[in-house]
Protein backbone atom coordinates (compact mmCIF):
# COMPACT_ATOMS: atom_id res chain seq x y z
CA UNK A 1 0.00 0.00 0.00
CA UNK A 2 2.02 3.37 -1.46
CA UNK A 3 0.08 6.57 -1.17
CA UNK A 4 0.83 8.81 -4.85
CA UNK A 5 3.99 10.79 -4.55
CA UNK A 6 1.76 13.99 -5.75
CA UNK A 7 0.19 13.81 -1.95
CA UNK A 8 4.12 14.94 -1.15
CA UNK A 9 4.21 17.25 -3.85
CA UNK A 10 0.83 18.99 -2.76
CA UNK A 11 1.97 19.00 0.47
CA UNK A 12 5.14 20.81 0.13
CA UNK A 13 3.88 22.93 -3.13
CA UNK A 14 0.86 24.21 -0.60
CA UNK A 15 2.52 25.11 1.99
CA UNK A 16 4.95 27.16 -0.28
CA UNK A 17 2.33 29.21 -1.22
CA UNK A 18 1.56 30.20 2.28
CA UNK A 19 4.78 32.55 1.66
CA UNK A 20 3.23 34.24 -0.86
CA UNK A 21 1.63 37.97 -0.76
CA UNK A 22 -2.72 36.07 -1.28
CA UNK A 23 -2.93 38.05 -4.20
CA UNK A 24 0.08 36.72 -6.17
CA UNK A 25 -0.71 33.61 -8.50
CA UNK A 26 2.33 31.17 -9.24
CA UNK A 27 2.20 29.56 -12.05
CA UNK A 28 2.39 25.36 -12.39
CA UNK A 29 6.12 25.48 -14.45
CA UNK A 30 7.50 27.68 -11.64
CA UNK A 31 6.20 26.00 -8.98
CA UNK A 32 7.29 22.72 -10.57
CA UNK A 33 10.57 24.07 -11.25
CA UNK A 34 11.00 24.75 -7.66
CA UNK A 35 11.67 21.09 -7.01
CA UNK A 36 12.29 20.19 -10.80
CA UNK A 37 9.44 18.10 -11.08
CA UNK A 38 7.68 17.24 -14.30
CA UNK A 39 5.17 20.48 -15.18
CA UNK A 40 2.61 18.39 -16.49
CA UNK A 41 2.22 16.21 -13.78
CA UNK A 42 2.22 18.30 -10.82
CA UNK A 43 -0.29 20.36 -13.07
CA UNK A 44 -2.93 17.73 -12.45
CA UNK A 45 -2.47 17.78 -8.63
CA UNK A 46 -3.00 21.54 -8.28
CA UNK A 47 -6.36 20.76 -10.46
CA UNK A 48 -7.57 18.00 -8.58
CA UNK A 49 -6.35 21.13 -5.48
CA UNK A 50 -8.38 23.28 -7.30
CA UNK A 51 -11.46 20.73 -7.79
CA UNK A 52 -10.91 20.65 -3.66
CA UNK A 53 -11.61 24.22 -2.96
CA UNK A 54 -7.90 24.35 -1.79
CA UNK A 55 -5.76 26.72 -4.06
CA UNK A 56 -7.60 28.80 -6.87
CA UNK A 57 -6.51 29.25 -10.29
CA UNK A 58 -6.20 32.34 -12.20
CA UNK A 59 -6.15 31.90 -16.04
CA UNK A 60 -3.98 34.23 -18.19
CA UNK A 61 -0.53 34.90 -18.73
CA UNK A 62 0.02 36.49 -14.85
CA UNK A 63 -2.09 33.37 -14.14
CA UNK A 64 -1.41 30.47 -11.87
CA UNK A 65 -2.60 29.06 -8.79
CA UNK A 66 -2.74 30.67 -5.38
CA UNK A 67 -4.40 29.49 -1.65
CA UNK A 68 -8.25 29.35 -2.10
CA UNK A 69 -8.54 30.40 1.52
CA UNK A 70 -6.31 30.54 4.87
CA UNK A 71 -3.65 28.69 5.80
CA UNK A 72 -5.32 28.11 9.15
CA UNK A 73 -8.37 26.69 6.73
CA UNK A 74 -6.52 24.50 5.32
CA UNK A 75 -5.54 20.50 7.01
CA UNK A 76 -3.10 17.97 6.31
CA UNK A 77 -6.00 15.67 5.46
CA UNK A 78 -7.38 18.38 3.08
CA UNK A 79 -4.73 18.20 0.88
CA UNK A 80 -4.58 14.09 1.57
CA UNK A 81 -7.57 13.56 0.49
CA UNK A 82 -7.84 15.96 -2.48
CA UNK A 83 -5.13 13.93 -4.21
CA UNK A 84 -5.98 10.75 -2.70
CA UNK A 85 -9.73 10.47 -2.83
CA UNK A 86 -11.83 10.18 0.08
CA UNK A 87 -12.14 6.44 0.66
CA UNK A 88 -10.38 4.21 3.65
CA UNK A 89 -7.60 2.38 2.20
CA UNK A 90 -8.95 -0.85 3.78
CA UNK A 91 -12.58 -1.16 1.91
CA UNK A 92 -14.48 -4.21 3.04
CA UNK A 93 -16.07 -6.44 0.41
CA UNK A 94 -18.40 -7.93 3.19
CA UNK A 95 -16.28 -11.41 2.81
CA UNK A 96 -18.63 -12.53 5.41
CA UNK A 97 -21.49 -12.51 3.20
CA UNK A 98 -19.78 -15.76 1.21
CA UNK A 99 -19.93 -17.66 5.15
CA UNK A 100 -21.99 -19.69 6.10
CA UNK A 101 -24.72 -18.50 7.98
CA UNK A 102 -24.61 -15.00 6.39
CA UNK A 103 -27.61 -12.59 6.81
CA UNK A 104 -28.06 -11.33 2.77
CA UNK A 105 -30.38 -8.73 5.03
CA UNK A 106 -27.09 -7.26 6.86
CA UNK A 107 -24.49 -4.41 6.06
CA UNK A 108 -21.68 -6.29 7.33
CA UNK A 109 -19.20 -3.04 6.36
CA UNK A 110 -21.21 -1.63 9.41
CA UNK A 111 -21.76 -5.23 11.33
CA UNK A 112 -18.61 -7.01 10.98
CA UNK A 113 -16.36 -6.61 13.97
CA UNK A 114 -13.14 -6.75 11.86
CA UNK A 115 -14.48 -3.70 9.63
CA UNK A 116 -15.02 -1.69 12.59
CA UNK A 117 -11.52 -2.52 13.74
CA UNK A 118 -10.11 -1.36 10.91
CA UNK A 119 -12.66 1.73 10.63
CA UNK A 120 -11.51 2.89 14.30
CA UNK A 121 -7.42 2.92 12.99
CA UNK A 122 -8.30 5.08 9.92
CA UNK A 123 -10.33 7.49 11.73
CA UNK A 124 -6.73 7.88 13.91
CA UNK A 125 -4.94 8.26 11.27
CA UNK A 126 -7.75 11.15 10.11
CA UNK A 127 -8.18 12.59 13.28
CA UNK A 128 -4.27 13.25 12.80
CA UNK A 129 -3.80 14.79 10.02
CA UNK A 130 -7.10 17.18 10.57
CA UNK A 131 -5.39 18.40 13.76
CA UNK A 132 -2.72 19.79 11.28
CA UNK A 133 -3.17 22.88 9.40
CA UNK A 134 -0.68 24.36 7.10
CA UNK A 135 -0.92 27.67 9.50
CA UNK A 136 0.78 25.18 11.85
CA UNK A 137 3.35 23.92 9.46
CA UNK A 138 3.94 27.16 8.30
CA UNK A 139 4.80 28.15 11.81
CA UNK A 140 6.73 24.90 12.89
CA UNK A 141 8.85 25.57 9.81
CA UNK A 142 9.65 29.26 10.34
CA UNK A 143 10.59 28.67 14.17
CA UNK A 144 12.90 25.88 12.66
CA UNK A 145 14.29 27.34 9.83
CA UNK A 146 14.01 30.59 9.71
CA UNK A 147 15.32 31.14 5.89
CA UNK A 148 13.23 28.28 4.71
CA UNK A 149 10.16 31.52 3.84
CA UNK A 150 12.87 33.75 2.53
CA UNK A 151 14.34 31.51 0.01
CA UNK A 152 10.78 29.85 -0.95
CA UNK A 153 8.98 33.32 -2.00
CA UNK A 154 11.85 34.70 -3.61
CA UNK A 155 12.15 31.39 -5.68
CA UNK A 156 8.76 31.74 -6.40
CA UNK A 157 8.48 35.32 -7.39
CA UNK A 158 11.91 35.35 -9.41
CA UNK B 1 -4.45 4.63 -2.05
CA UNK B 2 -6.25 0.59 -1.59
CA UNK B 3 -5.15 -2.29 1.09
CA UNK B 4 -4.92 -5.75 -0.59
CA UNK B 5 -7.57 -7.73 0.07
CA UNK B 6 -5.45 -10.34 0.98
CA UNK B 7 -5.49 -8.05 4.11
CA UNK B 8 -9.56 -9.04 4.78
CA UNK B 9 -8.97 -12.64 3.94
CA UNK B 10 -6.00 -12.96 6.46
CA UNK B 11 -8.00 -11.30 9.30
CA UNK B 12 -10.88 -13.16 8.83
CA UNK B 13 -9.06 -16.75 8.20
CA UNK B 14 -7.25 -15.69 11.57
CA UNK B 15 -10.21 -14.79 13.64
CA UNK B 16 -11.76 -18.67 12.49
CA UNK B 17 -8.84 -19.86 13.51
CA UNK B 18 -9.58 -18.80 16.99
CA UNK B 19 -12.27 -21.00 17.27
CA UNK B 20 -10.60 -24.76 16.61
CA UNK B 21 -8.35 -26.39 19.34
CA UNK B 22 -5.13 -25.40 18.95
CA UNK B 23 -3.82 -28.69 18.24
CA UNK B 24 -5.88 -28.71 14.74
CA UNK B 25 -4.52 -27.59 11.51
CA UNK B 26 -6.84 -26.60 8.55
CA UNK B 27 -6.13 -27.17 5.01
CA UNK B 28 -5.97 -24.06 2.86
CA UNK B 29 -8.57 -25.32 0.65
CA UNK B 30 -10.93 -25.75 3.39
CA UNK B 31 -10.12 -22.12 5.03
CA UNK B 32 -10.89 -20.95 1.11
CA UNK B 33 -14.34 -22.54 1.10
CA UNK B 34 -15.53 -21.13 4.20
CA UNK B 35 -15.75 -17.83 1.83
CA UNK B 36 -15.70 -18.89 -1.84
CA UNK B 37 -11.87 -17.43 -2.16
CA UNK B 38 -9.50 -18.96 -4.60
CA UNK B 39 -7.57 -21.59 -2.74
CA UNK B 40 -4.15 -20.75 -4.50
CA UNK B 41 -4.09 -16.98 -3.92
CA UNK B 42 -5.18 -17.84 -0.33
CA UNK B 43 -2.56 -19.53 0.07
CA UNK B 44 -0.18 -16.82 -0.71
CA UNK B 45 -1.55 -15.10 2.02
CA UNK B 46 -1.24 -18.33 4.40
CA UNK B 47 2.26 -18.23 3.65
CA UNK B 48 2.70 -14.87 4.41
CA UNK B 49 1.11 -15.36 7.62
CA UNK B 50 3.89 -18.31 8.27
CA UNK B 51 6.73 -16.03 7.84
CA UNK B 52 5.51 -13.47 9.90
CA UNK B 53 5.21 -16.37 12.79
CA UNK B 54 1.20 -15.88 13.30
CA UNK B 55 0.42 -19.54 11.52
CA UNK B 56 2.17 -22.47 11.54
CA UNK B 57 2.18 -24.56 9.00
CA UNK B 58 1.98 -28.46 8.94
CA UNK B 59 3.01 -30.68 6.30
CA UNK B 60 1.33 -34.42 5.08
CA UNK B 61 -2.41 -35.20 4.49
CA UNK B 62 -3.55 -34.19 7.61
CA UNK B 63 -2.02 -30.57 7.37
CA UNK B 64 -2.94 -27.10 7.15
CA UNK B 65 -2.15 -24.11 8.99
CA UNK B 66 -3.08 -23.09 12.52
CA UNK B 67 -2.52 -20.00 14.60
CA UNK B 68 1.02 -19.78 16.08
CA UNK B 69 0.70 -18.67 18.90
CA UNK B 70 -2.78 -17.42 21.35
CA UNK B 71 -4.92 -15.09 20.07
CA UNK B 72 -3.98 -12.37 22.93
CA UNK B 73 -0.35 -12.47 21.44
CA UNK B 74 -1.55 -11.35 17.69
CA UNK B 75 -2.51 -8.39 17.15
CA UNK B 76 -4.60 -6.42 13.91
CA UNK B 77 -1.53 -4.73 13.33
CA UNK B 78 0.49 -7.89 12.90
CA UNK B 79 -1.67 -9.56 10.20
CA UNK B 80 -1.71 -6.11 8.09
CA UNK B 81 1.61 -6.05 7.99
CA UNK B 82 2.58 -9.47 7.40
CA UNK B 83 0.18 -9.07 4.24
CA UNK B 84 1.16 -5.17 3.76
CA UNK B 85 4.93 -5.32 4.69
CA UNK B 86 5.84 -2.68 7.43
CA UNK B 87 6.64 0.25 4.90
CA UNK B 88 4.32 3.39 5.81
CA UNK B 89 1.91 3.99 3.10
CA UNK B 90 3.44 7.76 2.84
CA UNK B 91 6.86 7.06 1.70
CA UNK B 92 8.96 10.58 1.73
CA UNK B 93 11.21 10.69 -1.70
CA UNK B 94 13.19 13.99 0.00
CA UNK B 95 11.57 16.15 -2.09
CA UNK B 96 13.66 19.16 -0.25
CA UNK B 97 16.56 17.75 -1.45
CA UNK B 98 15.76 19.20 -4.75
CA UNK B 99 14.44 22.50 -3.28
CA UNK B 100 16.75 25.37 -3.07
CA UNK B 101 19.21 25.81 -0.10
CA UNK B 102 18.83 22.29 0.33
CA UNK B 103 21.60 20.70 2.73
CA UNK B 104 23.17 16.97 0.80
CA UNK B 105 23.90 15.84 4.13
CA UNK B 106 20.60 16.49 5.87
CA UNK B 107 17.85 13.08 5.57
CA UNK B 108 14.60 15.22 4.82
CA UNK B 109 12.84 11.90 6.12
CA UNK B 110 13.83 13.15 9.47
CA UNK B 111 14.22 16.89 8.84
CA UNK B 112 11.36 17.62 7.26
CA UNK B 113 8.41 18.86 8.57
CA UNK B 114 5.75 17.64 6.22
CA UNK B 115 7.31 14.21 6.54
CA UNK B 116 7.09 13.96 10.50
CA UNK B 117 3.43 15.22 10.41
CA UNK B 118 2.61 12.20 7.68
CA UNK B 119 4.68 9.93 10.17
CA UNK B 120 2.68 11.15 13.11
CA UNK B 121 -0.67 9.90 11.31
CA UNK B 122 0.88 6.42 10.33
CA UNK B 123 2.12 6.31 14.25
CA UNK B 124 -1.61 6.85 15.00
CA UNK B 125 -2.91 4.29 12.97
CA UNK B 126 -0.29 1.88 13.99
CA UNK B 127 -1.33 2.30 17.59
CA UNK B 128 -5.01 1.59 17.19
CA UNK B 129 -4.31 -1.29 15.13
CA UNK B 130 -1.82 -2.52 17.50
CA UNK B 131 -4.35 -1.79 20.59
CA UNK B 132 -6.44 -4.57 19.29
CA UNK B 133 -5.78 -8.40 19.39
CA UNK B 134 -7.48 -11.55 17.81
CA UNK B 135 -8.64 -12.41 21.35
CA UNK B 136 -10.87 -9.29 21.76
CA UNK B 137 -12.27 -9.61 18.32
CA UNK B 138 -12.96 -13.41 19.12
CA UNK B 139 -14.52 -11.99 22.83
CA UNK B 140 -16.58 -9.63 20.93
CA UNK B 141 -17.66 -11.46 18.14
CA UNK B 142 -18.69 -13.89 20.82
CA UNK B 143 -20.62 -11.46 22.75
CA UNK B 144 -22.27 -9.92 19.44
CA UNK B 145 -23.03 -12.92 17.02
CA UNK B 146 -23.37 -15.93 19.57
CA UNK B 147 -23.61 -18.48 16.88
CA UNK B 148 -20.64 -17.34 15.40
CA UNK B 149 -17.99 -19.45 16.84
CA UNK B 150 -20.12 -23.01 16.64
CA UNK B 151 -20.83 -22.35 12.55
CA UNK B 152 -17.33 -21.63 12.42
CA UNK B 153 -15.60 -24.42 13.96
CA UNK B 154 -18.19 -26.96 12.54
CA UNK B 155 -16.93 -25.25 8.74
CA UNK B 156 -13.94 -25.54 9.22
CA UNK B 157 -13.79 -29.36 10.69
CA UNK B 158 -16.16 -31.37 8.51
Amino acid sequence: MRMSEGVEWALHTCLNLTWLPGDQAVPTAKLAAFYALPAAYLNKQMQALARAGIVSSTPGPRGGFRLARSPEQITVLDIVVAIEGPDEAFRCVQLLKQGPGADPAVDYRQACLISQAMHRADMAWRRELAAQTLAGLKADVEQQYPAAPGNTSSALRA
